[in-house]
């Protein structure tokens, strides 16, 4: 089976190793004869030209399976007719339930209150988890995990989604409860994906609906926040800290005011990461799929374009 | 049923309410005829003269409650001749559960990785959970409860007590393994207790079998660490980081070299606190005991000392 690495070439290091020892059957290359390929592992940023990709000469591929879990920038490439497939990655959801539980617990045990200045501030006893009302915006695959994960971890635990839809050992407030949901949430995290509905859903009128003081954590997508009412409600105190991977802007200017306000912590879009060592698994299956004529996993729908 | 508040008049309002509310068939009092009482709730601090009680006078008395885990301070009392119950708090075991889960994914991610001075820095992607490995010494309820809590966020954990008792859902080490648990303890937890077998047990030699740059994080006790060898083994880089709440002099005095140290966080003994809240159930529950004459819970063995 020959497979064409279509990815940047900066990202060969990383996920080459995994890739061929998750599928040892695979010839994978960086080169050759495009209608010699049997599928495309595909990332955004190939050909370093900058061109978009033709997919028309690869007449022999079955499957282009992209690393990454958004396919925005492929998925309305006229040339591509072949089956798409988009990242799931397991270690991606797990990164994404350590980062938003490390950071709840940091916020709720209030560890910033102990500056290393040499007095003995004791008596600052937080209150327990199940003391602690979180609501996690969006109950989709990812905001799924995360809100079992802080259940377990012994968080007061409430979803929030516009369909409302039922998930396991989860409460969810549907699209009409957002105020209930923003009302109780002393800890807001968002991990709702970039729709029409969503871009700007956090505003000054919504950040009123918190509870004064609450801690807001945002991996999800940058969309979903107005930024100058945001630096407004941090001003205010109605947020009381703020912690953000994902910006309007990317990589966040040097100069933003997030940078330096001291209710702002900025991490630079770590929290979901695919990690090679766990996506190779699911290529390796889906080249198998592919050859064997097998439905595909996490294929692709050109017209919903995820 | 009438029960005398011995313990230090500050604490007072953090505790009556809770206790009131948990039994509300005692008349709680902060003083009166000795003879009058049926049981004593009792803390280090009382009375106020500095003193020790003398509890010959409560000849009525059926228990004598700890509001604290550890009765070192009271156990030695010649005149105390009625049973003695220690605090075993769940909410303080939730409280350390939650402190310890909190520090490790602190570390574990690397949140300290990310000054906010405008420079975005990613690919610094941390390994997941299961690929770092922490050693909790010391597994008794505390340390049990923090290395369950640890494998369920994801950690690749093994416990490490003296005897090796097996605990459910742990690997355990036994004492004699002690090099195998710190030389594979990227993250070390201790919630050892105080005794002459782990006084200083954390010395120089100890410190040069952990991976180097291991992490530490002692809420336990601070007599099992030799904290000149901790310093040496911080500014030698063999210690990574250390987050200490607990020291060989509490208070930690505001000269100490752990203060300023950047690879050190003091917290000021608040890892495990008693919450009046959940505490206050044990307290009703012996009260009851005590007065239908049935087996008291967590009582004190004098001859042992816990």
């Amino acid at each position: 089976m020959r497979v064409l690495y279509a990815a940047p070439a900066a990202s060969w290091d990383r996920w080459s190793t995994h890739l061929r020892a998750a599928c040892p059957e695979m010839e994978l290359l960086r080169g050759g004869d495009p209608a010699s390929f049997d599928a495309l592992i595909y990332a955004p940023g190939y050909p370093e030209s900058g061109e978009p990709l033709d997919f028309r000469p690869f007449t022999r591929a079955r499957l282009v399976q992209s690393l990454w879990a958004g396919v925005e920038r492929i998925v309305g490439n006229a040339t591509l007719t072949q089956p798409l497939c988009r990242m799931v990655d397991p270690g991606l959801e797990r990164g994404m339930v350590e980062y938003c539980a490390g950071w709840a617990l940091r916020l709720h045990l209030g560890m910033d209150a102990y500056p290393q200045d040499g007095v003995w501030r004791n008596g600052l006893t937080p209150p327990l988890a199940d003391e602690r009302r979180v609501t996690v915006l969006g109950t989709g695959a990812l905001g799924a995990a995360v809100a079992r994960a802080l259940v377990a971890v012994g968080f007061e635990v409430v979803g929030w989604s516009a369909s409302g839809r039922a998930v396991e050992g989860l409460r969810v407030l549907p699209g009409e409860a957002l105020a209930e949901a923003l009302g109780r949430a002393e800890i807001l995290i968002s991990l709702l994906p970039d729709t029409p509905e969503t871009r700007g859903l956090l505003d000054a009128a919504r950040f009123a609906l918190l509870p004064r003081g609450a801690a807001l954590i945002n991996p999800g997508r940058g969309t979903l926040i107005v930024e100058d009412d945001l630096l407004a409600a941090l001003d205010a105190g109605q947020v009381g800290h703020a912690v953000l991977d994902v910006f309007q802007t990317e990589p966040l200017p040097p100069a933003h005011p997030f940078w330096a306000h001291p209710r702002v912590t900025v991490t630079p879009h770590i929290a979901a990461e695919t990690r090679p060592q766990t996506a190779a698994l699911l290529v390796a299956e889906n080249l198998r799929r592919a050859m064997k004529g097998e439905p595909l996993l996490h294929r692709v729908d050109r017209e919903r374009g995820y």
